[in-house]
């Protein structure tokens, strides 16, 4: 038994759900196959359009939708002949309506909640599994749709819910003992917490969903199918350069995720990992290409790093004082303010003793913090124990990945002074002893640069 | 009015005695000067190791105490003629018999509180004030002595009091103007809590003593008298090129303090700075060196660092768990149990997505600051949800300091790429946003390999 | 100038609203007035409801929504000749037709957040200041509609949101300064946040309302008109001898408000308290009654105490465990998971030495109070180092409230000995040193008994 | 095997001493016992005493401590023949002259540690086994005397250290399984922390070693030998008609030690509690008497109530404020700032809803209490958020104990209306859900008057 995921790209027109099939076909010989699959390409993101329009009042809302609507509809009528169709239409038919009356809800209160946007964007993936199963059925294979609301469960922070894991494996074992087809279809990213409503895993969750059944049928690997032909070694947006990683340990690959490779998403490493089972990432447009290997003990190879990730939308917090020292429990509060403000800190630094604090965060939570942080200190900021708050926006993070830092002299001084040379101003620097990466936070406009002159540096050379 | 604070080795001999007093009768020609003293060079060392000697039963704090009576004995002699003699040595008895029935007690239960200590200790200065006083008045200044007891006072943390601020302001104003001899002869470092018990200032405290009065008293400036002819870009001790540097900020001045430069004791410089009152670090033993000026804004020079600090014994504590996120408030946590413990943080560095944290702290406090953080997470380490707490000891931190750091692209570069071309392995790296300093925690073995490294590289290649 | 608030009953038919007219007609030969509106009785409930049965899709709120339009419609109808009908019926039309539009979204998207509530249950004070105004103008009156959405400014914390008070007091004074009008009919409840979204100011905000603007303005007295005549000694619901209180001070007001006397809306005393501006509870039905001042130095009189408040509809939480002594910071993490769980603790008791602790909420809170407090404590429960939490519900407080409990020695005793003599089960008790009240814990069952028992005690006894 | 303890006035003379051996003999004779004893009557108390004059530079010290020296030989001498006395007294000497030495240190450094003073006060219990196990020797007995350093294992919180419950245990079995004598005497209150220093168990620690070893072995039974025939419904010095309660639940009995009887050391209740072993309170000058059985399932008696307790020296803190509801965490704060200033909360109660809270401690903890809130909630203080800390001293705390008093109505009301009718006044009350109390704070002057009061009306009248 395997689990192969497909992303959305690989589902991003008939054509390509036909190269899927041929995928799906070849393998089905010799296994029972679980295929999980999320949204059309793109798909996720009108939904989530359509939703803020409505949310904004904005009318438009109902001509994005209709396009959604009959790209569906299309992608039924190329893929299907006239007697599958039928069926099909039905059960598409209805998931539509509903999100067209959810649309006009949001549309008539102007209002968007992260559980009713779970609603409308988790649709997009119930559509996909519909119709390529009724494809997979129609060419033959057995194949049969199975429903992931039925075993993956999630508590209820609406929008990126935490899965219950003990639960979640103990649904899905016998779930699958029941399920006999030889391929089985699963929309992914879709979740239900324990009062039935309807939740998703974050954007990427498919990948998620994967992993929960490999991870809880004890698989013997994991297979990704994306667009591009691994984990690359930096984002090929910017870096041409960039090439496939062939293997990769766990540790790496979870630090690479993290830090803005979009092809795993960063909690899918953890269930597989724990079980020792492989994962591949594959390109479904390239399916002999060799891809990635990410399992426990890569064999070595000459690269003095794994990768170079890169987190955009940046801003930097810096609290100072002089009489910081002063403020009982300040780190503590700071730290309090932020967690119960729901803002995630992606970098900490704090080089001189209790004088100044500098804290990394996503962009979008500038707001959130700022308030956070200015009424957990509201009267040392009155009683100037605590200078003005100094936020820097548009920066980002670029960080050397790599679980063999610890024994290589010299990586960060090659870093910096790259950097230095090619007039990259350094923000801010984090690495600690046991981490996998060294974090330098940059300009966002230097970005693309900074990326360009790092592969050449920690890769390039090395292969001359 | 000026402010002079001699240090030990100033005070370390007669013959270095007269070379104060040479320095302090030509500047009392123009002013009423305040001379604040430090012990006789080694005394507060010896003091404490005969507290020690004590407090572990061992008899030979005797012999050491001995030694130590009769180097003032000795002194007392030297400096001064037979009648000038009698008088004083009365009062250097009394206070050394003190001294001994304390140690005696001490030996006797065994154990040394912070409390005793600070009483044993602070007599050094005191000793050294009756001596110098005594002597200048044989030389036919008109000096008097005055009790610091009266106007520096403090809570009651023993072993490092910190000072009330604003009732020693109040007192020290209305002390001065009954003063109305030429020099004013005040032991450094003493001071006193709110119930009359005797504390102590820190070690380098009599600088804080000489800064406090200077800035209570709007001194125009605030001369610090040592064995070296300024601020040094490093440690002299490491770095044989280490030069005196001319002039410097106060903020780069305590960042220097703080990561290591013993010329100046850290806290000494918040009250000068705060009223704008510059101060000049000067050599006794060559009074014509030009030293160091701290001011608000020194010339621009050509150098790009101000200087080189370094904090040896330095341990690093990692903490770690893939459910790391899964722990409510688990930075609040560890920052509350670290204050509570009374750990001071030195550097922190957290590099990934809250998977791993880095800590750097002295290494004294590594037990202490060990069993805080397993107790305020026992549970949490017994359900393995934190991987057991890595430590790693024997490490230092060097850093560049400099308060235009922002404005140098290619500092780190430069920095970090000299150290691993010279094999100095990185353990953890920090630097804010807007911290004026890069901090590198490196192996305690390569601090000296660092610290040439680092200067040959940001001063002497900028001489030639 | 004077500001008078007319509660729901005050405005329930069409009658009543033409007693409300013979009050403020006579008042306002000699002041200019401010008259603050509550919807028409009963329509916040209504609205509310509405509200609910649309957020669970039950089609019948359109049924319930068309009977409360109509009952505006019709009060437009019978308060005001043909010509004033029809300007007034657009505007009227304009609030309705926006309130269906809501709730039918509501109805689609079967979810109600505090925000799309307090858009839709504002509107009932909204609409009853317009028909309200439109009458006085009818009447003759020099009447003027103002918009307490542009001086009333709170934060965003819909359902109950907390008054900015700096900002707001800032705005009325200039408002008010241009309104010329002899009777100024402002809405009450109503209130708008930073981002110009609708709040509310919780349940009886319309009291809150008028006393903003009577502090803000320095009104000579603020008049709150109801359909009792004072506020009671005891709810008259249970306790038919209840009878009005002639004088009592704002303490005791409070604590009467805060422990159930519905009269008025506990946060409504405190800005005109900090004035030192009087209250009158008046009664519409009997305006001649003397009704109850609430003002700084009531005249003393033969009761022992002013009140027996009652708190329906609470639940006790105990928790207990032999080791809750090594949990590290039981207390505070207890009120910590509270807080932020944003549960409101009621009574707090604690009568050993931390084996166990009481704690009373609304019974609403249960929930959320128990997950919050079993997160907190998860592990200490699995370790069996806590016992499992002990919840009892359907509980009540009763409370005697009085400002000179301290002086009165047996006032508990009369207390308990009379609930007890009467079969009445004290599940806790609180009364701390400086409180104005002594309460306890019993049945809910109990109440109305326990409430009479009491009453005739208190207060009969005293009479005869 | 059983386990005896005696405590100091059962050891207060030389003839009492011969009472307990007549009682250890008659045991003796069918099972091994563990005698575990205290220093002779008053004896630890003089040795404070000592240390505190010293501690002071008060050198009567030494006079007192002669006396304490007089006393032990001459014990040694009426119970000893010229033989057996020579080998004790020179045990004796060695542990005099160590206490003599550490005083003389104490006296020299005016400081006296809480480790110094565990040093001291410790050597009571040594100095009475050594004299007791020489005297059953004397007599006959088979008898040695062990050591509870060996098994008695604490943390390092001198003064009053907590067991390391496990690792105690751990020890206590293979030490007995080895003593094989008739009887085996050892000293009670005296431990070691993991690094090899003196702890002591508190005050009444004695109770603590002898049930910590009757729950190590098992032992069928643990008896308890004082001065009085069991534990009192009441304290007799305040109250002659109190009577020994004949049988009594762990809880309760938990409960009346915590709030001042002084028969039992509360935390003794707890390891034999888990083990189901009952407690016996004995009078060993009236052995016969039936004393007290503490134990799981008393029979059930007339009483409503178990016993009246009360603790002296208490002191209420009251904290107020019309905005603490705007004050983040507020109670949290409270609780964390007393947790951290080591305040023990003996009594928490708040009656109205978050506008004031009522704390009693200690008397002892007053300044602590005071430091810690005023420094935690400095600001607020500052800005008048809340009103000053309002403290009340010279309080008791009075309660009534039942583990029935869930099913008795009536209890509280008859408790207070005798309190009442006799001129009490109440200053706070507290009772919780599944509390085994009812406390109520009173002026200490009331005292006596109270408690006779309380036991007159619940113990008398249901005798008559």
């Amino acid at each position: 038994m395997k689990v192969l995921k497909f992303g959305g790209t690989s589902l991003g027109s008939p054509e390509n759900i036909k190269k899927v099939i041929a995928i799906v076909a070849k393998k089905s010989q010799n296994d029972q196959l679980i295929i999980v699959v999320s949204a059309f390409s793109g798909v996720t993101n009108q939904l989530q359009e359509c939703s803020r329009l409505a949310e904004k009042g904005d009318e438009n809302y109902k001509a994005q939708l209709d396009e959604l609507i009959n790209r569906h509809l299309e992608a039924v009528q190329d893929l299907l002949g006239a007697k599958a169709q039928s069926g099909l239409m039905a059960k598409v038919r209805l998931v539509l309506n509903e999100i067209e009356d959810i649309l006009k809800g949001v549309f008539l209160i102007q209002e968007l909640s992260n559980k009713t946007l779970d609603k409308v964007i988790g649709s997009g993936e119930v559509l996909s599994a519909f119709i390529v199963n009724e494809f997979f059925l129609q060419e033959g294979m057995k194949s049969n749709l199975i429903n992931p609301l039925e075993f993956i469960l999630t508590d209820s922070e609406f929008g990126k819910a935490n899965v219950d894991m003990a639960l979640t494996e103990e649904k899905i074992k016998p779930y699958f003992q029941n399920q006999k087809a030889d391929v089985l279809v699963c929309p992914g990213f879709v979740s239900k917490d324990l009062y039935g409503n309807s939740t998703t895993l974050g954007r990427g969750g498919s990948d998620y969903t994967a992993a929960l059944i490999a991870a809880a049928l004890d698989a013997p690997e994991l297979e990704i199918w994306t667009d591009v032909s691994g984990m690359m070694t930096a984002n090929p947006k910017y870096v041409k350069q960039a090439f496939a990683i062939p293997q990769i340990d766990y540790e790496e690959a979870m630090e690479l995720t993290h830090f803005g490779a979009k092809v795993l998403y960063p909690p899918s490493v953890h269930p597989v990992y724990k079980k020792g089972i492989p994962i591949y990432i594959k390109n479904t447009f390239e399916p002999d290409a060799e891809g990635t290997k990410i399992h426990e003990f890569p064999e070595p190879d000459s690269q003095s790093i794994k990768g170079i990730s890169c987190i955009e939308n940046i801003a930097l917090f810096n609290l100072s004082g002089s009489s910081m020292v002063g403020i009982p429990y300040f780190s503590h509060r700071l730290f309090e303010a932020l967690a119960q403000a729901k803002v995630s800190v992606i970098l900490i630094t704090q080089a001189s003793s209790e004088h100044s604090i500098c804290v990394a965060i996503d962009l979008e939570d500038v707001e959130k913090a700022k308030f956070a942080i200015e009424k957990a200190f509201s009267l040392e900021f009155k009683e100037e124990m605590l200078n003005p708050l100094y936020v820097e926006t548009d920066l980002a993070i670029v960080a050397l990945v790599s679980s063999q830092m610890k024994n290589q002299i010299g990586l960060s001084g090659k870093m910096f002074s790259v950097l230095g040379q090619n007039g990259i101003n350094i923000k801010a620097i984090a690495q600690g002893s046991s981490e996998k990466n060294i974090s330098a936070v940059i300009d966002k406009k230097q970005v693309k640069k900074a990326l360009n002159t790092l592969h050449e540096s920690f890769f390039l050379s090395d292969l001359k």
